[in-house]
């Protein structure tokens, strides 16, 4: 039984997962969900995932998994080699602690829902902008420096894990919001050295079914 | 060597944190931060943790843990029992994916620093709260459902898991932006169960020694 991931080419949580899922080696059929016509909202994405968000990952059997890092653990437990944690627990924190930086303290602040609710409270695209900057830098001035202590090729290590599923996507959308990278070479050594890499080629976003010309 | 845990009463990462090392029976040297009088932002405790941000978890030698997520699955890994996470990899799944619902994509958007930041855009008190209960029932509508589907008194199963110690936080929080919470019968029925147990009671903001009579 084939799976199927729903995603939307520049959205960066699914395209945290297709990383995750071409470093595993796992194909799938790719389901596209147009986030600017709203397509997350229907009734047809909702019964996939009533949350309404991408990405969702349909496994079979009735079992459709949501949540990016929920699932890339589960890819992880699940399909171990390669692994994208670390073997020792403190190391394993440090791995997870980045990753959750990303996702926790950057990207629901910048998202297309969010940026929906500032308009509609009188904030222009100016100002969205700026509010998208001022957390992406925040996350990205608590990273650099781990990433410059851990991190050897890639964000923890020599090898891509977790904290590089969720930093790559975040520097792909940080250069849509204009943050300037100058300050972080340690996150732009790990961006170029992942430019390389065949599982994040495979899953950036121009490479998409769904993707659109700039 | 004892721990020690930084942390703000009502501040909802560290309570999570609370509840599981109250579940797997942790004891640690409290050291409050207040977040009102900006205390995350001052060198003493960016010192600690850069990113300036509750809680941090120094386990000694010089070992500092973030992001309460990443500490609450370490404290899985290092202390396994009692388990805050089922055994098969579907389940677990399943639990992390509640516990981001709260971690990821009602939290953020909630916290001190998003409050500032709305108020500087001239967003008043009324549209702060606004804009938090719009988060909050976003989020309890897609929890409340998979509550209903896997809880058999917590979150999911009988026992506590990484679910109950994000969700339990996030329902105290609700209630400080008086969101109605007639909704949801099954988060209710959670956070119910949890006033009655003594980890979620141990962790409860009115019981830390930096709690302010209300």
């Amino acid at each position: 039984m084939s799976w199927t991931l729903y995603s939307a080419w520049r959205a960066t949580a699914p395209y945290r997962l297709r990383i995750g899922l071409a470093l595993k080696g796992v194909t799938y059929d790719y389901a596209p969900i147009d986030l600017i016509a709203g397509e997350q909202r229907e009734p047809a994405y909702r019964a996939v995932n009533p949350q309404g968000l991408t990405p969702a990952l349909d496994i079979g059997d009735g079992h459709v998994l949501t949540q990016s890092l929920a699932i890339l653990e589960w890819l992880e437990e699940t399909r171990p080699e390669p692994a994208i944690l670390p073997k020792a627990p403190l190391d394993r924190a440090a791995v997870r602690a980045m990753a959750l930086i990303v996702a926790c303290d950057i990207h629901p602040l910048n998202n297309t829902r969010v940026g929906r609710e500032l308009h509609k409270r009188g904030v222009d695209p100016e100002g969205i902008k700026a509010w998208s900057q001022r957390w992406i830098r925040d996350g990205f001035d608590t990273l650099e420096p781990m990433i410059a202590r851990h991190g050897r090729g890639f964000a923890f290590g020599a090898t891509p894990t977790l904290a590089d599923c969720c930093l790559i996507p975040q520097v792909y959308s940080a250069g849509r919001f204009e943050v300037d990278l100058d300050p972080y070479p340690a996150i732009r050594a790990v961006a170029e050295r992942a430019a390389e890499h065949p599982a994040f080629q495979a899953a950036h976003p121009n490479k998409q079914p769904d993707a659109k010309p700039l």
